[in-house]
């Protein structure tokens, strides 16, 4: 795999993102800022070779919107990274905890500090569109009382500085990232393949459709359902298992999946995360 | 069952909560606005009797929010109701389309209405926190520039004018909302389940826990998962099949998944909706 020499991520430099895109690809290429999911998605091919996108994390769960995003696009998942996410409370230089009334951050951000605003009632939480948006805001904005929660990474981008570390309520906090691109041909190494596929609307077909895999001993690492637009209370399934279609065995399910599915399409074989 | 006297339901008078209990139950039972999810949830036993809440939307997906807090809260499913939204165009009396220039509403339902802001570029989309809190919003600090999108009940509670309807982009947009309470009684034509399960992270082990339905000829309605927290890629798995605890073939199917889930949990037997 040629590494991608144009990466676009969503999100304000020192975004969770771009530390997810330096922890698998190195410092070579060169990160493009977006402002949403669709414009990254939409960047590959014109801007960028590439773009890193959340896909879902421990304690949020899924990024629904990306999802919908894989079926809508013609992209394919080249490489997952798993990023520990540890926020920070992060407050322009010179400012101390004390003076702090404010704290902004995107609103899952808030929502896994919730221990920490129960132990601080004094703070308001001020919902914001971006992690690492929230520390250029208080920064260039030179609020007095506000404070913002981010990565070390953003800190470190606007200038500011870290009053405190590890607000997140579980340790487990882990954001898994998926790098995609144009490009349909084999990774080495791919030991995980992602698939998403609908089933008629039967008793049993969601069943039958995980026999493919179950009678032949393939693994599933997740699967996730999301509404059909346009059919009511119908479903898509993606479905990520262990193994690549260079093994027969896949490539079998897949076509036995196929034989039940009526829609079917392969989103990548690439590599699993090993930290 | 007996009719609930106090219902509480998340959002401003005139939400689409408010409208789906009114078409579950009619003019009876007294309901209570509360300001978020988890406020309307704790309600009940205290301010309410019962709660509604939306559990998915067939364009957005389901409400994953509402899936966890019905883990942490110790509440059965009595009832469920799928309500059409239809999303109008809402402005104060006397004010008309041409003087608009932002459209307040939730995220969602601007995302639902992406055609019409397509076709009217110079409207300004304007998230807020609830679709008829816009509503409240424009009326009571008299925007001059602003209208909101709503349901039609929300117009008339704030007394203000709908001047246009049908602004979403898929006409099969239906929300489907359960009525909780704290009593776990049979309820009467009961022939649907919702349950909650997880399983050892096992190879097969998915396929198995759905086997324990398909063997038996039950059908499924819907499977969401969610991610466990503290656990890293562990999934609970919420399904809906069609039947009920009082069918000796469901209980069959119950004890049989307890044999293979190490968590498993009844969240009701309930009539489905039949519009």
């Amino acid at each position: 795999m040629t590494p991608p020499r144009v990466v676009a991520f969503q999100g304000e430099p020192g975004a969770f993102g771009e530390e997810a895109a330096r922890l698998l690809l190195g410092r070579g290429p060169r990160l493009l800022p977006c402002e949403s999911f669709a414009a990254t998605f939409a960047a590959v091919g014109r801007k960028a070779d590439a773009c890193l996108i959340p896909i879902e994390n421990t304690l949020a769960g899924s990024v629904h919107e990306n999802y919908d995003l894989l079926v809508a696009h013609r992209l394919f998942i080249r490489a997952e990274v798993s990023l520990r996410v540890v926020h920070c409370l992060i407050a322009p230089r010179g400012r101390e905890l004390k003076s702090i009334r404010r704290v902004l951050s995107h609103p899952v951000a808030l929502a896994q500090c919730a221990g920490f605003f129960a132990a601080n009632p004094r703070l308001e939480k001020v919902p914001f569109y971006d992690t690492a948006g929230s520390v250029k805001a208080i920064v260039e904005q030179r609020m007095p009382d506000a404070a913002a929660i981010a990565s070390r990474a953003a800190a470190k981008a606007y200038g500011a500085r870290v009053l405190r570390r590890h607000l997140e309520d579980h340790s487990s906090n882990y954001t898994r990232f998926l790098l995609l691109s144009r490009s349909a041909g084999a990774v080495p190494g791919a030991d995980k393949t992602s698939i998403v596929f609908s089933v008629r609307n039967e008793p049993g077909a969601l069943f039958k459709a995980l026999g493919v895999f179950a009678l032949r001993d393939i693994s599933l690492a997740k699967i996730e359902s999301r509404p059909i637009k346009g059919r009511v209370w119908e479903y898509r399934f993606y479905v990520d298992f262990m193994g690549s279609l260079r093994e027969e065995r896949c490539r079998k399910a897949l076509d036995h999946l196929r034989e039940l599915a009526d829609f079917a399409r392969v989103l990548g074989s690439y590599r699993a995360w090993r930290s």
